[in-house]
């Protein structure tokens, strides 16, 4: 077996979800994770934690959901006691064909989703950790050969995580002492919201921190009161489908307007409930050992130079204890390109230009 | 998608697990089985029941207990309410490597094994099923082609399991009446059993019957006070370890004294626990669909011309109400060829010999 992925495991259960003597762990193996499964099982094993190994794949999930008819049952007791019960659920993410869930209708997706909010949310509750192991399906939606995929994955998940949690500690700060974010781009963004009282996120692959995703990398915080319009010019997939130039126009929060070249997969995201209409996220991409877009959301949101904003469901970490975050079944992130005439500002200062922080020795502060 | 596998999926599925909507169904998929999976998560869906999907597989075993250090937990929460909560388990055996658990110290089985006891209490409890999707190292392991082995396989899996379940009703009748058994071979085999107010399974491949297992056909129950010799002449894969003509002696029921080729295996096995040394199960072999040993208990004990005998649990359904089973962390099949010189007599009457039964016309009565 590849060295790297004996690392890989190592970074996971011990940096990622320091997982300890006694807990019960939930391993989801993506079909085609194998390898990397039978590594993390070796760590849970030497960490005395308790294994219980998931499968999920693509292909099983669209021959349930389009067979099945009616109505799906509310958070069925098995799922929910499972992820009731569990201290840390770690995804294995990979995958044999990126296209599996293409031809599952939205609206099967959505009332399965709607369906099963508790176990999603019971699920949400425990040290989560989502990681991805390289395949060849995945190298192929990045459009790489796939030893270079895998050069690529391990560059951006074995890293110094301890060194990139001290660098983003400084926007952390700024974000939780700010009031109002503002980002324009060349692209036509042009938004403004409220993150008054809101906490950000060092997200440096750690449920330490409250970051949930191996590889990590951003600063990521709940913004309330969306105004205005943002251009989202990176493509990405949403279950099988394409989304490219997405553009929603806010008003007072909510979204009024929306265009972009798959416009119903857009609708029908929107539609989902009243939740996905806003903004749940908004993150901010600080890992520069990710050097390219990939297709793929959990690298593609964490690179430098870009910004990301999901609608739907917040994270809890974000609020403070008086406060409850957007509500939504779902949680869809889409991305800005920041790196040429972009701007983020807080509180009207500008804080970031062209992908350059205030801080940093490039940056032009005119 | 080879036609077979949504016809096994589908005997399974209905004949076998008779799974009805609003079912929480947990799904365990061996690595090796994804086909089977997925046309199996069509027919959950076609039943509107709740697919919750497991993994498992010899490596992931393998490196989970190597690793532990220490002390198991004992049945540990997520696990068990996983299975407190599911109403049906199918398990979908296939396997990439039949030895996969070949150097896992027995030790550590054992106290795996005695640490989860209620966790495989609770999954014994739903309606499962157990079911062998066929793969090349499963046909490595039968010593056949992989083509050939398929063919095997949904032979005797794709039959009519309806007519069946009548013939093997006259051996149930026949054992629910009877008080004490009696086995004799040319291998040296010569032990009694009780079997008085035990009932026994008309295993048809269906919960319905108490019958758990896809392919099937064999009718068993739980015998007591067990005396005398038995030859297990067919040799059979525990955990990756060959047995070959193991010997056991019984005396009021529990053995006394044991031989065979593989002797540190059969005494790690008899000293789990105290019911290790007792039989759970005496199964005779009624399914002359499978044509030949395959060294694979699932197919092996089920063929006709055989009989076989469990160390360990027995199964409640063999039980009045009133009435205990064998209790024990294991339960390990053994069979012996009653082809030639070999006879079954219930209360002094001979019931088969060399295989064929008193009511077919080709018994020999003298």
């Amino acid at each position: 077996m590849d060295e790297r992925i004996h690392e890989h495991a190592r970074i996971l259960t011990d940096w990622s979800a320091d997982i300890g003597a006694g807990d019960n762990v939930v391993m989801i193996v993506e079909n085609g994770a194998h390898e990397l499964a039978v590594a993390v099982a070796e760590q849970v094993g030497q960490r005395n934690g308790n294994l219980l190994t998931k499968y999920t794949s693509g292909e099983i999930d669209r021959a349930y959901l389009r067979a099945h008819e009616g109505e799906f049952d509310s958070d069925p007791a098995h799922a929910l006691s499972l992820y009731e019960n569990a201290d840390v659920v770690l995804s294995l993410n990979a995958g044999h064909n990126t296209n599996a869930w293409t031809d599952i209708p939205h609206d099967t997706k959505q009332a399965y989703d709607t369906a099963t909010q508790a176990v999603r949310e019971a699920r949400l509750d425990t040290d989560w950790v989502k990681t991805i192991h390289p395949t060849r399906a995945l190298a192929q939606q990045a459009g790489m050969a796939y030893e270079t995929y895998q050069d690529f994955v391990y560059d951006a998940i074995i890293r110094d995580w301890e060194g990139l949690a001290t660098e983003m500690d400084r926007l952390k700060r700024r974000l939780d002492a700010g009031s109002e974010v503002a980002i324009q781009t060349a692209a036509g963004t042009d938004v403004t919201m409220s993150i008054e009282d809101r906490l950000a996120v060092n997200s440096a692959a750690t449920v330490r921190y409250d970051s949930h995703n191996l590889p990590s990398g951003e600063v990521f915080t709940a913004p309330t009161d969306t105004d205005g319009t943002v251009v989202f010019d990176v493509p990405l997939t949403y279950y099988g489908e394409r989304l490219e130039r997405a553009t929603l126009t806010f008003e007072d929060g909510r979204v009024v307007d929306y265009a972009g070249d798959n416009e119903d997969v857009l609708a029908e995201i929107l539609t989902t409930d009243d939740g996905a209409k806003r903004l749940g996220e908004l993150g901010i991409g600080m890992n520069r050992g990710i050097d390219r877009f990939t297709n793929n959301i959990l690298f593609d949101e964490k690179m430098g130079d870009t910004v990301h904003m999901a609608l739907g469901r917040a994270y809890e970490a974000c609020l403070p204890d008086d406060q409850t975050g957007n509500q939504s079944a779902v949680h869809v992130d889409m991305i800005a390109d920041m790196s040429t005439d972009a701007t983020i500002e807080i509180d009207g200062e500008i804080i970031q230009r062209n992908g350059t922080f205030r801080w940093e020795e490039e940056f032009d502060a005119a």
